[in-house]
């Protein structure tokens, strides 16, 4: 069986547009992913649960996606000393609440917060955390750098008669 | 031994100030009282422990006290039916960070929040739940709401010359 | 004739939805209520009375749900000191201005406010305070959370090819 | 007895700073006023009371005075017709919560609000009021934009050497 | 020719919606008002001759309308001592910079700034300055606020049946 | 008599300190200036009379120094067709209102707004857009940025034992 | 071949509908102009490369449109001492992040910043910026505003029976 | 020579105190550690050169300690796949600029943001990062909490007579 390498949890399925970013952009790095909704207030036993048995399968970095209050990204950091990323996700309140929900996180405990709604990112950032022991995944996050730059290269090209 | 009725978590000793207005309130209406220090992400199984403590000794109503990225009131609530009020702590950003990560809870798991830094508050709001099946609390807290009006009647007086 | 226990007050007619959230969940958990409308700036005398008939007739719990500068919530809590809970309504302020007008209630009066149109919450904390007295409604309470953690579980299920 | 023609309002003796500067102002333009306070939350009767004995007095203008939640102008503007200027306190939260709490009114119930902690421009305000049908207030607003306007020029000739 | 009491000045043609709900409140309540276009920063010299014209011909107050930096109402505020009633316009911000860049006045030239978008209560607050010294006026401001309340009592009705 | 190429206007007295950095700042850059005060609100007369001399003395840069519902640059820009500094003064409410109420102008009246108190960039802007055309303030600006790389590279000499 | 002498550099194609407001006001003033699409992020390089051609060709004004975390201007601002304008675009915050990512720029480096989306005005100032020593532009310019001002005198006309 | 696992860059000596904060965390984790000032404005070219010796050198992990406009870290990610944490520093704006101006990182280009001041959060992500592939480091962040749960645990017993 293929370990896992990058958990990603969701506070709810209406967060699965977002983490489908994630698993695509994970994909494209051949990074190893499970994808699970877990929810820190409706769910905390199956979340302790699961992420003890993410612990002792040797996950290496977690991928929180939630919206409104969301605390899940700082349930599961409280339950590892795993790097955990945590996406915020829109809304009514244009993610502002969930924003401050996860970057304001009291000294010791740390998540890594990213653009709301920023599935891609934190696949690659988690990518970048398992490429700082892994060259094959730093080479890969070159190579997508790369072809990024490549792409709004293009886009120029198509740019000459704007008015 | 007193039976404890309602108990006060706070997420740092830093939200002592506060705490202290709480428990202030709630021995001026005789209501029995216990506060602790236990924080969401720093002990999670402390937390755990003392919640599942409460649960079996019958706690009525629970007070979370926490600033920033303020979960501790959201994870006292996935482990209780029991209501949780909430109280966001002022801080570097006034209090909005604490306030949107305890409002916002999702539809199945509510806290009641209450005003930054409402120490007070939190403790009449736990009275009047308690109130609903207790004649002699809710005469308390009527008593108390006169003393409040009297005072203002009084403040009045000492106003006639104000420029 | 049946007692009401919860007394749900709209400050207009455009917050039916939100209301209609509220009373959903009340009826699956069996708690007697009535809606109204009733404005705190458009109809204050209506408001007063409704309030004083409610008292009389034993209401429990309140629950305000208003939009922009909310004051509805804190008229109640002005004439009662039964607990009040209140639903800020989102709107072309993304239920900033209805937050803010609820949550920061001063000393001696507060408020229990749940999430931005959080119609569904308001009717579970009520529950929760009808329960510290009502061993049935606990049940139920329980009841409905582990309801709500099977239907993640089943979420699950359905989640295994994201990508 | 001298008609009283301008109502102050506090909601809080803390606001007393605020109200001293719109006594002041009031008391150069020579407008009779009385201050006292009535908070909305916690002297609902007392506050009914005065503004049915202001009515009936023929007071002209109200002035409402309060902080965070500031439901205070509302509810005045809730039992008269008559015009009602907000003056929204900062505090905690630099005066978003009072802000929005009385300028976001719904249709038929506007207040008037200024800026945070504007007691004087609450006063001018009141008097630009009074002087649409009375010369002698509108002469004397004229010549205090004038004699503000000719401060200006003087400030302007200590500034010569401002390096 | 009909005297006119009110003038409604739009920064923009944009925001004619709401300067629509103003005039049918003003004719309403049989107002004499006169409804234009000038911005104050894209016509100022209009909006200087308008406004001495207005001077001139007795109007007695003045509802300014504009969105984003909407500096329309102090620009007219700084040209009389009539009283200035602001409206603030949604936009992009949901109306935050046109708040802010009215309510927020210096000292000596205040606005009196309703809700965002609120065409309606411009109309009924520069109705009620009138009224302070036309009980014509003030009756019609009563009906309005009983009609406000019926139609409340009547919406009650067909409320029976919410879920 | 030496040409006067930057116009500095300032909203109030009390913002001399920050127009103290721009008037420094370009002095360093041997750029002629002047400073007064002139509120858009308090003396609009005096401000349309010093814009016009200044327009018709050549000045080629204006700088608006304002805070709170800030119109000086709006008013300003509204009469000449020179390019406008703006510099948001903070106050209570952080220079969120001073900013929004500069930034936000609409198409066809540009401001440039620089940071919250932002005097010493007001000044660099205003040199940065006369050595558009005058190579010798450009050479005294980048010899300037190159001052300021040195200080920094200075500093990380004192670094070295920072715990 | 023509001289450019304003370029315009989006962080994203996403932006060009906001650029193509700028090129068209630029075409309208006769105004040599370039825009590509180069990113502060993805090609930092290419961005380096771009600055300094145009620093040698002569470009006398940048024009940096970007939203989000908006670092182009900034990046480009440390390029160069020539004046750079920045569009702030909006999106899922409103434009709150590309706005303060622009105007907080620290002492030494400014950004002359307009409003979210406003890539007209950008255009505008830019044309200021060249006005300041071209009179040719500068009489463009008074036209334009001209022009601005009949078409709002035109817009009066329509507005007669606005009810 | 010992080889430098994080580089901390500071965007300016003033946030001398939070890199502090920064350095004592990783001192007391024995991770490797260089600091300096380097700024995205004012050195862009040193920046560049530093950033691309550290990439020679094998530097882990970089952290961007920088307030108002934030661009540093925006600035470091452009140049590197490696992990960038982004602390942002609080200010006039609260820390509301810094942080927007580094969450929100576009698609491609992620920064892991931690809280505002956040100096010690930053070490800890960054051993967490490091802990990935390195079990010592792993046991230390474990004992370093297990080390705070217990000073929380101490900090009970003084609870004891709160009011």
């Amino acid at each position: 069986m293929k370990k896992i390498q990058v958990a990603i949890i969701m506070g709810s399925v209406s967060d699965t547009e977002v983490a489908k970013k994630t698993c695509r952009a994970l994909k494209d790095l051949k990074i190893s992913h499970e994808v699970l909704v877990a929810s820190a207030h409706r769910t905390p036993e199956f979340l302790y649960l699961k992420i003890s048995q993410f612990e002792r399968s040797g996950v290496k970095v977690y991928i929180a996606i939630a919206g409104m209050a969301a605390h899940l990204g700082g349930v599961i950091a409280s339950l590892t000393v795993k790097p955990v990323i945590a996406v915020p996700i829109g809304g009514k309140m244009m993610g502002l609440d969930s924003m401050l929900s996860t970057v304001q996180m009291p000294p010791g405990v740390p998540l890594a917060v990213v653009a709301i709604d920023g599935g891609k990112n934190a696949a690659i950032l988690s990518a970048q955390i398992l490429a700082v022991a892994d060259k094959t995944i730093a080479k890969r996050l070159a190579d997508l750098r790369k072809k990024d730059a490549d792409k709004i290269q293009r886009q120029n090209k198509g740019l000459k008669k704007l008015v």
